[in-house]
């Protein structure tokens, strides 16, 4: 089972990823947690090039086909084999995260977005797809707020407009409405054990029925 | 005018870039001399993670979307520019080596590279190819030769079968029948000068036409 956490940074994606990842391992789940970009040796070259505050000139279309180089190398080295092993793998992020950002949100072709990470994931695709919606509004306030208290890095995304963030968000909505038996739309606003709690009960419930 | 120059390793096409490289500069053209991968400083941060010895697990897809990401950022970043502020760029190696040794010789799906060379490049394509045309049995065994004697550089491709190179040179001919204006096919196997003699007459045709 391939499990994918998607939404805008400052929903609670990563906690919940990890808080889901402990619960899983507890119960006796053989799990693996992946990221992107990085989780592979080539990988973490890979999202060091992207990583590095020196390369502003990086065109956009290269920023994408190194996401989706560092994807292809994941899903190829470490999620395919973990996934044929029997262990249930949780990815924070994985290519929605490119149709919603660069296809929806920078507005480049999505037929081609879709081509590119068909190519890379080998047709790989989440048994389910665990979406945090939260306001755009309340999504940059939370981010803010935390780069301003702890020092969270403030990256390069949060500085795109608001129109952008509400065509993203309007973008994975679109794709979960697409496909409702692939993806659980869950209200980040809500405290975080009550999040998790829905987000184990639909993992478990999976799990049962499978 | 943008010309690439394509051919397998061993037919001498790095020696002839180079040598119309600075016979049009010595003729008062402004030229511009690119190679893949790399050309930029994120170009060459990619080819490090390419010619890293170490990564012999990197997978065919991630290897073909790093080419792809370093074509993009050196079209976007180099080439565009420079033929915009009206120079001849000359590049040694371009989209139809992907086309050639990942489509036909790897025999990947030859329609999924073709968007994302598109993609990479934003469909800019050259104006003139210079194919130089050799048997494979004559590339193989000048390469081996090259490499016994001078210690020159014995990479992955050249351990392709020769079934591998018998189907690149194939695509490249078909490439060529398929757009006989854009593309110069010459017999590799001719001595250095002559070559280089024709391509300078084939460009300058091309120039003095323009």
């Amino acid at each position: 089972m391939f499990i994918t956490f998607e939404g805008p940074d400052g929903s609670g994606k990563t906690t919940q990823v990890h808080l889901l990842y402990r619960y899983l391992k507890e119960q006796g789940y053989p799990v693996y947690l992946a990221r992107e970009p990085g989780g592979t040796r080539i990988g973490d070259q890979i999202r060091a090039v992207l990583h590095d505050v020196r390369n502003v000139e990086m065109r956009p279309e290269a920023e994408i086909l190194l996401y989706s180089a560092s994807r292809a190398q994941l899903v190829g080295q470490v999620i395919r084999p973990r996934l044929a092993a029997g262990d249930i793998v949780l990815c924070d992020r994985y290519a929605e995260s490119t149709l919603a950002y660069q296809g929806y949100g920078r507005q480049l072709d999505l037929a081609t977005l879709q081509i590119i990470t068909r190519f890379a994931t080998g047709g790989l695709r989440p048994d389910l797809i665990i979406y945090l919606d939260i306001p755009v509004e309340e999504g940059l306030r939370r981010r803010l707020a935390a780069h301003q208290q702890d020092g969270a890095e403030w990256n390069r995304m949060d500085q795109e407009t608001v129109d952008f963030h509400r065509r993203v968000r309007a973008g994975y909505l679109q794709m979960a409405q697409t496909e409702p038996e692939r993806w659980c739309v869950l209200d980040a606003s809500q405290p975080v054990d009550v999040i998790q709690q829905r987000i184990r009960e639909e993992v478990l419930a999976r799990l049962e029925g499978a």
